[in-house]
């Protein structure tokens, strides 16, 4: 099989990774807009060639999207557009409503299988790949009765080889369970490095007091907005009612410690504690 | 030198393993009012021994204090109140305002060392004592000046032996910079893990799908309402006034979010990378 990877940076290039440690692909080829992205996974031997798109979607089999998700609706569009009836395009967003919505009523809509692999750092291009980074993962294949049979086989196989457990869930579904456990991580992240970067402007030295705590609920603010801003937009109104709630929370939790009210607050803490049964 | 630590939980149990591979102390005795703590602690080999503390307090040359902020205070007037004029001692609690003022005025001040090695886990207990835990890690010495000098001497000897650089502060300077970067990451923490748990109500396979990046942010709302509250409540006003902060630079975001500020949002989070220079 010919894979064509289309975004050779921290998703497209760990997945180059984990196509060839397995034997998946006997050649792949490289898409990217940014020639020294292109040029660094050629040095990196993510990519076997890196070719223009069009070349790409004339020669391989599987045409793989890992692309920021504002772009992902449109090129999938254009690349339905003109491939054969059996090739497949596999994207790997982060989001689905929007994209599954645009290309509802393509004639050929079986051809894409719409996939989230729930692995990601806060780096970003192709030094950012990792080999193993999909392995022990979930991914999510969003409405998977939209994809063909035999497409949606082709990448569920892909996945499970490299030891991904697949949930099958419909767009929407999909895009108010991220909201929960990964957009609002990195708003969170990204306000919290905004409260202590205005703090520095008054104190230097406050950083040397950094423990891993704070670094690692700091660390998703040095994600980049390329990223970020489109999946922020795309699920927007998720996100909004997520971040309302967790504002309310602060909210309840500043009261509560405004009037001492310590039963109040261990009665939180021990509730958010119950987190563990689920992160173990 | 013989040491007593008194409370041998994550803190006090690292502790201990530090001043055994440093060869720090000859005998190190515990002590801990939680009996299946002690025992514990003294089959894992943190202790020598476990003694009531008015033993400790009459063998150790060093006694440290490793239990949670709301009980520093009184114990450490307790115990200046019995030692003799060559013992030390040395408390680790996250705050400091508190304590040194209340201390402030004891005749032999001079024999308290307050430190604040910034390192911890989201766990408890002897149990979750780590080797190497604060190698590498600053330690603060609060009110340096208010410690004898060779009582400060002993200490810093420990910590530079142990690898850990040493930042002087005055208590109140100590309490505004840990809010910042402590006290307000597990705030934060635990209101993600309530914003998620409410919506775990509705759907139940939301958490498969939990990558690396929401377990980093809500890692610390595992910790312990028993070490945490205290330290809440110590540094209240510290505490809320990151807090509103916090919340203020959420609400811009959301504000940001409802008028498609795509703009302001970019510039946003490219201010927020900005925390990559101070991490890395």
């Amino acid at each position: 099989m010919k894979t064509a990877i289309v975004g050779i940076g921290l998703i497209g290039g760990s997945f180059a990774l984990a196509l060839r440690d397995h034997g998946l692909s006997d050649e792949i080829l490289g898409v990217d807009q940014n020639i020294d992205h292109a040029r660094r996974a050629l040095e990196l031997g993510l990519v076997d060639r890196v070719t223009p798109l069009e070349e790409a979607i004339d020669q391989a089999d599987l045409i793989v999207l890992a692309i920021p998700v504002g772009a992902i609706p449109m090129l999938s569009i254009r690349i339905l557009n003109k491939i054969r009836a059996d090739q497949v395009i596999m994207e790997m967003g982060s989001t689905k409503q929007e994209l599954c919505e645009i290309i509802s009523m393509h004639p050929r809509r079986g051809r894409l299988v719409a996939t989230h692999p729930m692995w990601g750092t806060e780096y970003s291009g192709p030094e950012a790949a990792l080999p193993g980074a999909f392995t022990g993962r979930t991914v999510v294949i969003a409405e998977p009765e939209a994809s063909d049979p035999q497409a949606r086989e082709l990448v569920e196989n892909i996945y499970r080889t490299i030891g991904m457990p697949i949930k099958y869930m419909e767009a929407e579904e999909h895009d108010t369970h991220t909201a929960y456990i990964s957009h609002i991580s990195h708003i969170t992240s990204f306000a919290l490095a905004l409260t202590v970067l205005e703090k520095e402007r008054e104190t230097s030295h406050i950083f040397d007091l950094a423990g891993a705590g704070f670094e690692s609920t700091v660390r998703l603010a040095k994600s980049s907005p390329d990223t970020w801003l489109p999946i922020f937009m795309q699920n927007k109104y998720n996100v909004l009612e997520v971040l309302r709630e967790h504002i309310h929370q602060l909210q309840v939790f500043r009261r509560m410690l405004e009037r001492d009210d310590t039963a109040g607050l261990r009665a939180t803490m021990e509730k958010a504690n119950s987190i563990r049964k689920i992160l173990e």
